[in-house]
């Protein structure tokens, strides 16, 4: 007993936070006020665990924990958290206490902060800012949300191509004294259009007295400031790139984005694909409100409570045959949902080919014509084995048939829908993976209870 | 007309295989063995957009632009092709054109290529490499598939930290000469146990007499051979790296990831988490042959066959009842389909967030009672507008409460299930991504039907 708490003591310095125990006691030290302890804490871990602690807090014990860092871990520890928590943490301190945070963070994460908060606050920091820091963040905030000019950071290595290599290096110095990753050197003309860049390895090699356009590397991969993040991050993943120059419309370099906030952004699109797919409309992690969990969900609950009703309305039609051959109630739904999985699996197929890249309108056909021949063949397949079981089952041949040929029809439309409305909602601008599932399922509903239950009508005499 | 023509030439020198036109143009060059075209070709474009025209192509076409490449371009194109296409270019060349393709490859690529090709060649071409190299992948190949030993290379610059920056410096530039993509220089002590790391751009600052140690990081970000590369990929996003050390079992360094590497992860690991929730059982891609995508799929679409044929027996025990009231079959699906849709929110969410490690054992219970708050409350909600819905529709109070109290029943269920099973799959070493769905729209299914159905029954006096 007494040597498991003292265990528990000494290791409770490094951050656990996905043990209930460890958090429980980091708790106590918090009400306790053991700001003896919580400095240690805070000047053992990493900013990006201490955050991870923080999230997972009361705002109240956050900030308390918060208030007692340093500016620089101060500063640190705020871009590790979520904007909300971030627009919350800085509502609760005054202008003495900011300045000195936003003074210590790249350009991007203040233009971040300040985009997130309200707008009195954020007009206070930008005036509280150097003229030039201020000036720079109001033009990134120009820039459209989710581009390559919101991304950067302003904060870059840059030499002209006329310059020696002892002067790249010299130009280098300044600027990595103050910024943290600097991975490549940019060259430019006398007119900053970019010309190249140079690796920080290859300046080792090089003698001094060479000329920096000489390590220039062939390849220039400069984005343009209103490209979208995705197709950014496509562009890091394509080349493999650590860092790459944002460049305005003259070709001139004005920024610069780094791979740390590549990996998030494939990380966040990835995620928010998914959770779209599965009918949740918002990035909803495990610490969103309740409320906003079941406003999110709740809409689109609604949605699909309107396209089940017409489902519903389309087996009303056959109320007749139903009854007068009641067997057609359990087996419909069957046809039904095998059509709702077949069509699931088609539209995940294409939304993902979509969303990588590799569908595109230009190929458009190749899909279409691919799934319409998955369609076929799967449909087949399964009506086939449900048409064998059904005749099995009941010794009737005709319903056998009318289930194989509801089924067929139905994994044939449902493959074809499934490779259309993606395509089609990306065309006009819809994001597919929101909204790809509920056409879907919707026209196998309805297709398949109709092709079945009709078919079923029209054979009704040698059902019964 | 001819306008068109000359400005499709002069473009086409440019990769563009998103463009069905080019890449016809670019196909006849090749019938035409324009081989001074497609040379000019390979040279102005980089490997990553020859790779990616090369993929569209058939293999005979795409071995006959690579075959033009020289060795180094061959090699730098290799890295980019999917395994399968890698495996059967290698199986076209013999040994005395692929031992210069490997010596050009890093040794995590060359550990990839050999576990992709058939046990002979592979041992072949071991056997034709230097002794170091080929003992080297050997050992790497002992490593745990998707783990951190099989992503590393072996490639790195490293320096003891008695040595001054001079001398690391030194160290540095040998390797730094053949090998391109060096961001860190690791320092270990004399028995090459890893003490940290020194960001090339500190080593301009430094005077060229301090000692290594002086410029060393704090933070040491080392990661066991046996990490799991989510796990990998988790570390790279949590801190920021763009360079990480691998450690033996005593802590010694024996290579390093680069994030270019973890990028390809994230997306590869959200694609199969993406398509697996879909019910698309592994990667497919749009290049995947049509026979391995109905294989795929077809799985999956009989084991939920499976299941549909339960949820319709379920259906079949209440026949009698429908038989008296047939309007209960129209209704239904409603309920059953609603639970479904209910419960696919749940899941999306609770795999998501395992997926990113939000949501682990420890601190389950939190995301079990949140699940089950939303699905209270959103079945009080959808059950209500149902339930006034059809009292509306039909005057029939008592079928509003049956509809209301089995839609509320099944939302509930479907919040508990979806939050229970994809941890449950977890803890028995089962990826969520792949069987959650199937066990939560069956449960559904069935309990949706048996509730609604079996409310009905006890109360059919009412009803009719």
């Amino acid at each position: 007993m007494d040597e498991t708490n003292s265990t528990k003591e000494t290791s409770s310095l490094k951050a656990n936070p996905q043990s209930g125990d460890w958090m429980d006691s980091f708790l106590e030290k918090i009400e306790k006020k053991d700001n003896k302890f919580l400095l240690s804490f805070t000047s053992t871990n990493h900013p990006a665990d201490i955050a991870e602690v923080l999230e997972k807090l009361d705002i109240d014990d956050a900030f308390y924990v918060f208030k007692l860092c340093d500016y620089e871990q101060q500063s640190e520890i705020l871009v590790e958290f979520d904007e909300d928590l971030q627009a919350d943490l800085i509502s609760r301190l005054n202008m003495k206490e900011i300045s000195p945070i936003v003074e210590n963070l790249e350009t991007d994460d203040v233009t971040n902060l300040i985009s997130e908060i309200p707008k009195a606050k954020a007009e206070e920091i930008l005036n509280s800012l150097d003229r030039e820091d201020s000036s720079q963040i109001r033009k990134q905030l120009n820039f459209r949300e989710y581009t390559a000019g919101r991304l950067m950071t302003t904060e870059f290595a840059s030499a002209y191509e006329t310059d020696t290599v002892r002067k790249a290096i010299i130009k280098l110095r300044r600027v990595a004294k103050e910024t943290d990753d600097i991975y490549l050197l940019y060259v430019t003309d006398a007119e900053n259009h970019l010309k190249g860049f140079i690796k920080l390895k290859d300046l080792f090699l090089a003698p001094l007295n060479q000329k920096a356009s000489r390590l220039v590397k062939e390849e220039v991969f400069s984005i343009h400031y209103d490209t979208d993040q995705e197709e950014v991050a496509r562009i890091f993943r394509k080349y493999d790139l650590v860092s790459a120059a944002v460049v305005d419309d003259l070709d001139r370099i004005i920024g610069r984005i780094t791979v740390d906030d590549i990996l998030d952004i494939v990380q966040e699109e990835a995620s928010e694909d998914i959770l779209r797919m599965g009918g949740v409309s918002e990035e909803e992690r495990l610490n969103t409100s309740i409320w906003d969990s079941i406003r999110r969900r709740l809409t689109w609950l609604v949605i699909n409570l309107g396209t089940a009703v017409i489902a519903a309305s389309t087996v009303a039609l056959f109320q007749d045959t139903i009854q007068s051959f009641v067997l057609l109630a359990s087996l419909m739904p069957i046809v039904a949902g095998m059509g709702g999985n077949a069509g699931t699996q088609s539209i995940t197929v294409v939304v993902r080919n979509i969303a990588t890249g590799d569908l595109s309108q230009s190929n458009w056909t190749v899909g279409f014509r691919k799934e319409g021949i998955i369609g076929l063949i799967n449909g087949l397949t399964i009506g086939a084995i449900t048409g064998l079981a059904v005749f099995f089952y009941t010794g009737k041949l005709a319903l056998a048939i009318v289930i194989f040929l509801a089924m067929l029809a139905n994994l044939i439309v449902a493959a074809l829908v499934g490779a259309c409305i993606p395509m089609l909602l990306k065309v006009v601008g819809i994001d597919p993976a929101i909204a790809s599932s509920i056409f879907v399922t919707t026209t196998t509903d309805v297709f398949g209870f109709f092709c079945f239950l009709g078919l079923a009508t029209l054979f009704l005499q040698y059902l019964v």
